[in-house]
C-alpha cells in the first residue's frame, strides 16, 4: 500500500485548525491536503473523500427539496473526485434525520444521492442512518485514480483557468438570506451542482499541471493551489467569468457580482493550471457545453494577487466551511 | 470492478426505512446489507463503511473527553471492518464543531481518532471540517478484505458465539441518564470500545460461517444474522456473558443486567456463527484476553428466539440508532 505525502494548505482559519491537527497526529496522518486522499492498495489506485453538510450551516430545508438536499451533498463529495481527475465508482451516504421528517423524506434524499451518483457513473454502496437534530449528511466517495492531477505541480508561466461561470451559488444564498427567492438560474446552480468529472479527465489529458475544485471561493482555492505548488497565482478580475444568472439579476450590483464570483464557495467548478501553450478552450466548450476561461497566470513567488486594470486590489475573505 | 449482491436486513423501524430506500434506488444500490460494503476494484478486495454520530443522540459532551469522542467514533466505524474480518488501512474523519469549542478541542478529538486508527493498524487519510450546532462526526473506514466473513452463511447446527462480555455500555448510559456517574468499568466500555480486528481474523480462520458486530444489541443483531443467512437463531439467556462491571454494580438489578446484555447497543463485540465442531474457545481467551462464549444455536427457520430454562421469553426492543 502506498499513500501520497501531505500537500501544504493555503491560508485561512479552517486550514490553521487542520495544520494544528496534522502537527499533533504526526506520522499517523498521510495522503491529506488534496481534494481527495490518493492511495494505492494492492495495485488499485484510489481516490477517497468525504463531505459533511449540516442543515442551517450549508443549506436550509425551505431552500431545497429533499431530493436536492441529497443531490447536492453527493455532488459536493463527487466534485472532490473530479478535482483529482478520478473516476467515481461508489458512494456511501450517512444521513442524520430529525424527528418529524417522516413519510418519504429519507427516500427522497437518498433518491437525490443515487441520481447524483448515477450521473457520474457511480453506485450507492451503503451508508448509515441515524437520528439527528438537523438534517446531517456525510457522503463518502470512492474513485479510481490511475492518473490523478493534484494541487501541486503548477509551474511559473502556466495559465490559470476555470470551468463554467461563477458567482451564482453565493448570489442565491444572498437572495434567500434577504428573504426573497432566487430566480431559477441562480437557484439551480445552488441546488443541483454538477461535478465536472469528464471535464477533469479532458483537462488532465491536455497536460493539467495542478487542479482543485472551487469550494472555498476562487481566490481562496487559488491560494491552496499556490501553497501546494510553491508558486504565486495572479488573477485578473476582468477575465473572471461571472454567471449570466448573476449579471442579469436586477437585484445584484456589478460589484456584488464580481465579489460573488471571486469569493463565493461551493461552486464545484474546476480551477486548473495548464501549460502556457494550451489553446483548446473552444474545443472544451464544444465538448462540454460550458466555458473554459483563462483567469490568470502562475508566477514565481507565493500567495494570490488579484489584479484590476493592471493594479492589485484587495478582496474579502472567501467562503469558509468552518 | 465487482460488488457483493445485497444482503437481507433483520426487522426494525430503521431497517424498514432502509428497505424502502433500497427499493426506490433499485439497481443503483449494490453491496449493502453487511457491516461494510465489500467491493473489488482493479483486483483489490476492499471493505468500506462509515458511521455517523451526533452529540445528544449518541453521546453527551459532559460524558466524554474530546479524545474519547474521537476514539469512540473511529472505533465504531473500525468495528464494521472487524465485523467482516477486514484489515483496517485508513480512515477519513468528517467533524462538525460548534461555535465556542475553541482551544484544542478539535485537535484532541482528532488525536482520539488517530489513536483508535493506530490501535488497529490504520492511518488518518483526511476528512472534512465544518461548523455544526452539535459535535458531529462521521468516520469513513477503508480496509482490505481478501477473505471477508459476511452476515450470510450460517447453517442450521452452527453454534452462535459472542466475544467479550455485554451490557456495560447500556448500563453506563442508564447511570448517566439517571444523573449519576458510572464507575470506571462501565464508563470505559462506553468511552473506549475496542474493535475486535485480530479476533475476527482468528474466527475467520477457524471457519466462521457468518459474523457481524453487536451495535444494535445482541438480539437485534442475531436477527440480522438470521435474516441474512435464511436461518433461525436460538439464544439461551443463561449463557449470555454479562460484563463484570454490570453484575457487580450495586445500582443495577439482575433483571436489568440481563436486559442490558441482550438489548444494549454499541457493544462492538463480535457475534459469530461457528461450525458445531468448534471447541477452541479457551485458545481464543488465551490469545486475546477476552472470552469467547457460546450463547446459542443456529436452527432451521426464521427469526430469533430467546430461551430461559428451556422456555421462550420475550425481550424488549434492541438499541435503535434511528
Amino acid at each position: 500500500m502506498s499513500v501520497t505525502p501531505p500537500t501544504p494548505l493555503g491560508p485561512g482559519g479552517e486550514f490553521d485548525r487542520l495544520r494544528a491537527v496534522f502537527a499533533r497526529l504526526g506520522p499517523r496522518v498521510a495522503a491529506v491536503g488534496d481534494d481527495a486522499a490518493l492511495v494505492t492498495i494492492d495495485g488499485a489506485a484510489l481516490a477517497l473523500s468525504c463531505d459533511l453538510v449540516v442543515e442551517g450551516r450549508h443549506f436550509r430545508r425551505d431552500w431545497l427539496t429533499p431530493g436536492e438536499i441529497g443531490w447536492r451533498a453527493c455532488a459536493a463529495a463527487l466534485s472532490d473526485l473530479a478535482a483529482v481527475a478520478a473516476e467515481p465508482l461508489g458512494v456511501l451516504a450517512a444521513v442524520g434525520v430529525p424527528e418529524g421528517s417522516e413519510g418519504t423524506f429519507l427516500e427522497e434524499v437518498m433518491e437525490g444521492v443515487g441520481a447524483a451518483a448515477a450521473a457520474c457513473g457511480a453506485s450507492v454502496w451503503g451508508g448509515d442512518l441515524v437520528r439527528a437534530p438537523q438534517v446531517t449528511m456525510d457522503v463518502m466517495v470512492v474513485g479510481r485514480a490511475s492518473h490523478p492531477v493534484r494541487r501541486r505541480g503548477a509551474r511559473a508561466g502556466d495559465g490559470v483557468w476555470v470551468t463554467g461561470a461563477l458567482g451564482a451559488p453565493a448570489a442565491a444564498v444572498a437572495v434567500w438570506e434577504a428573504g426573497a427567492n432566487p430566480g431559477p438560474g441562480l437557484r439551480d446552480r445552488f441546488a443541483r451542482p454538477v461535478p465536472r468529472v469528464a471535464e477533469a479527465w479532458w483537462l488532465r489529458d491536455r497536460g493539467a499541471t495542478a487542479m482543485l475544485d472551487v469550494s472555498d471561493g476562487l481566490v481562496g482555492d487559488a491560494g491552496h493551489l499556490a501553497a501546494a505548488s510553491g508558486v504565486a497565482v495572479e488573477i485578473e478580475v476582468e477575465r473572471v467569468p461571472v454567471h449570466e444568472a448573476v449579471t442579469t439579476d436586477p437585484a445584484v450590483t456589478a460589484d456584488e457580482a464580481v465579489r460573488y464570483a471571486l469569493t463565493g464557495g461551493e461552486e464545484y467548478e474546476l480551477l486548473v493550471a495548464l501549460p502556457a501553450s494550451f489553446a483548446d478552450a473552444a474545443a472544451f466548450a464544444k465538448s462540454f457545453g460550458i466555458a473554459l476561461t483563462r483567469v490568470g497566470t502562475v508566477r514565481a513567488g507565493t500567495g494570490v494577487s488579484v489584479m484590476r486594470d493592471g493594479r492589485q486590489i484587495e478582496v474579502g475573505a472567501g467562503f469558509s466551511h468552518f
